[in-house]
């Protein structure tokens, strides 16, 4: 059932890096495997190919949109919410999701990484931001090495 | 699959009467026995009804809740969205759907009518609003006398 | 002082008739003879009828834009405010108000109307929509025939 | 007149250092004695520093709220939008903003920094993040010393 799977964010730029891509994709394809269901943004790069991944895997995919069109939402969104908000969606993604996965560098993603580390969300990061403050590392963006290892992490840390 | 299903708002306030109550598990019923998903705000009332009666015939429901946690929802939610953003999320619930079928009269559910009438979304009602301009009686408002004839008018209106 | 002035929105469509232009018009200019601050949406039609009505006597106009571009703002807002959240922003027109001020009958005006009353700010309508449920005519919305009057009522009904 | 001046959002927590509360406080002045507007999240902390200081060299103060009710913000506040979107309410103090002064290291200020950057709009910093990707730092965030040169370098950088 929907409803007792895990729900895990996928962050990450429409822009993304060929390797960036491979890795969403891998990991929507882990998520859906572990019976996870997938949260994302609905737009297209990393988020269209972490979709296409739970996909490929039978997994549920959401795609929470910025605009008003639910028709904008990648081919892989099956449950497409259109919120009209503009980038203010960003927070409906990740307190939608009990944890974050965020693969790539925009600054999309890391005004997503900041709204889920304010709500204490746990965040598993892949080639993504590195943060500091008075020259020390914040070590709240939890590493990972490879998508396995990011689904997880992310799904280990859902105690609840 | 999900996404050739099509997408139903059910909205009604979370203080309904016990004939809205009955009415709105009847629509949530009648959306699943034809194979719609419906969404609706996730919390009582209206909204819990109607969950109840869609998941009673394995429907899948949505629930675009006002606040920060997806605990919130009530029990017969499968998807929680947790928008953070307190009635402003009525606009998301509307503009994710395909047509809106509102319950009774809650000045929450007007204003959901209200947003979908904007974004041309068709609005079916029962025991609603009405509402009129100039001393003249606004018709976009579609009136249904129970709810089978609701959940009809409102998939028939659906034609994308 | 601006904070010791009363909020007043005044809400309407952008594609006003001319008597209700002229109504918005009137309405800033007296708000702004008697003190009080100024809210709309920032755009055009009713929003900039009362804007220029409150700027030609030195009042003080507060635009809560819905797109991200505080350059939209009609030539008389001196505050624009770029939330970049669609429709969304009408709530946060109304819950900005100390009582609101309602001009015509546009379907997002009625949204504002229905987000006013649900939080219990007090709505004065000028040619606007008359709700009724159950085939009662609900009075919420208090009616004004002039102006003068609507800002008289408003302003008298602020008591914080 | 107000809407000849220029718009500058201050961005810090509600629980700031001895020494960040007394940046934003010279900060807000430096800035109303520049005929600049203050933008902030309106509430304590960060945000009621740098309207005190704004406030007592006359200067304007917006302070755009998280929540439902305008009278939570802080007194020093002129202006206050209640916006009822929580979190949300993040992207609409920024892009209100031609120019965004950061103080502090909150997850709350680095979302804003990274709405702010996304846009496009310029960021001055003081004891604020540091951000790097792939092990090379991102100088997006422009250094400043002191409350004087942040305040200058984000008014020369307005050229609209």
């Amino acid at each position: 059932m929907i409803n007792k799977s895990k729900f895990v964010a996928v962050i990450g730029g429409s822009e993304p890096s060929a390797e960036e891509t491979r890795l969403a994709e891998t990991v929507g394809r882990e998520l859906a495997r572990q019976g996870a269901t997938l949260i994302c943004g609905g737009l297209g790069g990393v988020m269209e190919a972490a979709c296409k991944g739970a996909s490929s895997e039978g997994g549920v995919t959401i795609g929470i949109l910025p605009g008003d069109n639910r028709q904008a939402a990648n081919p892989y969104v099956q449950i497409p919410i259109a919120t009209g908000m503009g980038y203010a969606r960003n927070v409906a993604v990740v307190k939608s999701a009990q944890a974050v996965i965020a693969i790539g560098d925009s600054y999309g993603t890391l005004s997503e990484i900041a709204h889920a580390l304010q709500s204490s969300i746990p965040v598993i990061g892949i080639n993504t931001w590195s943060l500091s403050r008075n020259s020390q590392q914040d070590n709240s963006i939890i590493p990972a090495q490879n998508p396995t290892e990011a689904v997880n992490k992310a799904l280990n840390l859902i105690t609840y």
